[in-house]
């Protein structure tokens, strides 16, 4: 089944009508934690048209937060898709070659099957009981919808950060189902400072007193305060020292400080991330945001399997693209190196970039021409291929 | 009046008996936000003996959270004061040498007047309502402190972190009244990331439903939640990457993951990070830490007289002492050398040294042989000039 939403965009993306997908995934889906989904569903947007032998699909995975929403504008956005900049016609990930299959992934809070999904067994929604996920987990779901759309063979799997790691993982899981992967801004496991940072957003969730030990839902509460600090915490960690003083420096809000009442918000910065934090925490769930910071936290790329990096990659057989940015200290280059050299270990197709940005992590979703030409370039090389 | 409290240590910094003296300034202090402190108290360790023409005297000012227990052992001490490291006999602050006098600042929340202290006008505590300070304020204190102890001249003034700052200003505020400023892993105003990670502990405290605008004393309530994420976030920021996973790595807590429950705490990274926000929780007082970070926000060297650093340093005439740490990124290296590049633009005699550590900001406070030799050398050449 498969419920179609198409919205009458103002086409600034010239991505013409975007499909939006509810796709039914009537098989059971066996999870790494020993349970099942017996269904499970995928909101899912697409962009460019299937080819006739559907060689040229692309799967592209999202990060942390991310959702479907990858491209092109819906009545009433206020900013189009979060991968607008590479995603459309003439872009680097070219719409006009490939067809972009953008699935919102299971445990997360925008349609797919989630926390805030009804559990079929018990007639209520899953809340904090939704099954604990691996990224695993993830490409199963992806290699069902691969089927649903009769796609034999990606042309691509591209995903930055989090995104990144399911790249990765669809490269030595499925091995024959993908001709290359474009792993960006990512790491092959976390590191104990990125743990850190991911515990102490899920101790302000969870000593928020409205999240009622994830049980907010049925006390029709949001523990809003601590979903904000969340992701103040995260935004602080996507940007780049550099970047958050280009952009806010130490700028005054109203012109001065405010002596006796100093413990006000003085700075833009301080404005920025409040406002970021509260706005976040009215579209997200709190438990999506611990079950997803979890499965960052357990991706340990290879250790599925007991295998070193190396040794796990020596199964691929795609091509690869790893891109990074000088100023990523979330995923900073050393980790993306890391990657590449296990691939060049492994002996396998790799072309590395390392791009120059002020942007931290976040420069993967910003505008940068060498960033987007190097994945371009490496995609028509696909393209060519696939006879796109 | 000078109450004095003294310890018997078990000596194990040889530092004999330890001076804890609750130091009361009968005169008012003009702060820097018009208002005035009628009198203060200010509890003060002292290690060494003054000399009889009282010229070797060293200030040591502590950073955000620290206080007069600078070094030494007093009985049920788990670990000595926080600079034990450096100060002692034999030890880069020799107490052979030097007469130490380590107070802890207003503001705090140790003893010293602070939000926990009663408010003479209203005879009830100080709470969110005490004065607003600016690092100004402390060292206006501390020169009052200086006369208490009828000392001229400073040997040197020495502090990390917000403690630079302190050193800083003391060079230019009262040039005359030292012969060294020593400033380590410090800045000469916070950059944008670090007034962002400043704001989300302070929104962590307001947060916390036990904080009541501050008023947690009068409701016999401690907002423990948001003390413990504010101290979390810091201690984040005081590591580096690489110590962090020197000392955790990715080590599971229990040998494994927990399955179904892995919304628990599973890394020992995790498990450490809550237990010292926790451990901090119960010995900080929140209204505290929120002035304290303010100061920190609002420390922007030389604008007080609206001068350039470079500018400002020229009034200085002491001899400087410019240390940083190659992995700290709370104050990166950069920092110090925008420090000791307006030293030299305004002539002033500067010492600078960057130390190889991995330990990030933290490395200010434990054992390098390095840093404790250069720190050591330095004012060992100060202690001839003044005859200590």
């Amino acid at each position: 089944m498969t419920t179609k939403i198409v919205s009458n965009p103002l086409d600034r993306s010239n991505l013409g009508e975007i499909q939006t997908e509810v796709v039914h995934i009537p098989e059971p889906l066996e999870l790494s934690c020993g349970l099942s989904l017996i269904d499970h569903v995928l909101c899912v947007e697409t962009y460019g048209q299937l080819n006739k032998n559907k060689s040229n699909a692309v799967l592209v995975c999202h990060a942390l937060t991310g959702n479907h929403h990858a491209a092109g504008w819906h009545i009433g956005d206020k900013k189009p898709g979060w991968w607008d900049n590479v995603i459309g016609p003439g872009k680097s990930i070219d719409t006009e070659q490939f067809f972009v299959v953008s699935p919102s992934n299971i445990g997360t809070c925008h349609g797919s099957t989630g926390p805030l999904s009804i559990n079929p067994i018990t007639n209520a929604a899953w809340g904090p009981n939704f099954p604990k996920l691996q990224i695993s987990d993830w490409t199963a779901s992806q290699r069902m919808l691969m089927d649903h759309y009769k796609i034999n063979c990606w042309a691509a799997v591209i995903g930055g950060s989090l995104g990144g790691m399911q790249a990765m993982h669809w490269s030595i899981t499925y091995p024959d189902k993908l001709l290359s992967a474009v792993v960006i801004a990512s790491a092959m496991k976390l590191s104990a400072q990125n743990i850190a940072f991911n515990e102490i957003a899920r101790r302000a969730i969870k000593a928020d007193p409205n999240f009622h030990h994830g049980h907010y839902q049925e006390k029709n509460k949001k523990p809003l305060q601590g979903l904000a600090l969340a992701r103040m915490i995260g935004h602080v960690t996507y940007l780049s020292d550099l970047s958050m003083a280009e952009k806010f420096g130490r700028e005054l809000l109203n012109g001065n400080f405010l002596g006796e009442k100093s413990e006000s918000i003085e700075f833009k910065i301080e404005s920025y991330l409040n406002y970021q934090g509260d706005k976040f925490a009215h579209g997200f769930d709190a438990n999506s945001y611990i079950l997803l910071t979890k499965m960052l936290d357990h991706f340990d790329f290879g250790s599925e399997h007991s295998k070193q990096p190396s040794a796990a990659f020596e199964v691929a057989s795609c091509k690869f693209l790893v891109l990074t940015f000088s100023s990523d200290w979330r995923f900073p280059p050393k980790r993306s190196r890391e990657i590449t050299k296990a691939l060049i270990t492994a002996g396998r197709d790799v072309t590395h970039a390392e791009i120059s940005s002020s942007q931290g992590h976040d420069a993967f979703l910003l505008p940068n021409s060498r960033y987007q030409k190097i994945l371009g370039t490496f995609l028509n090389r696909i393209a060519l291929n696939v006879n796109c």
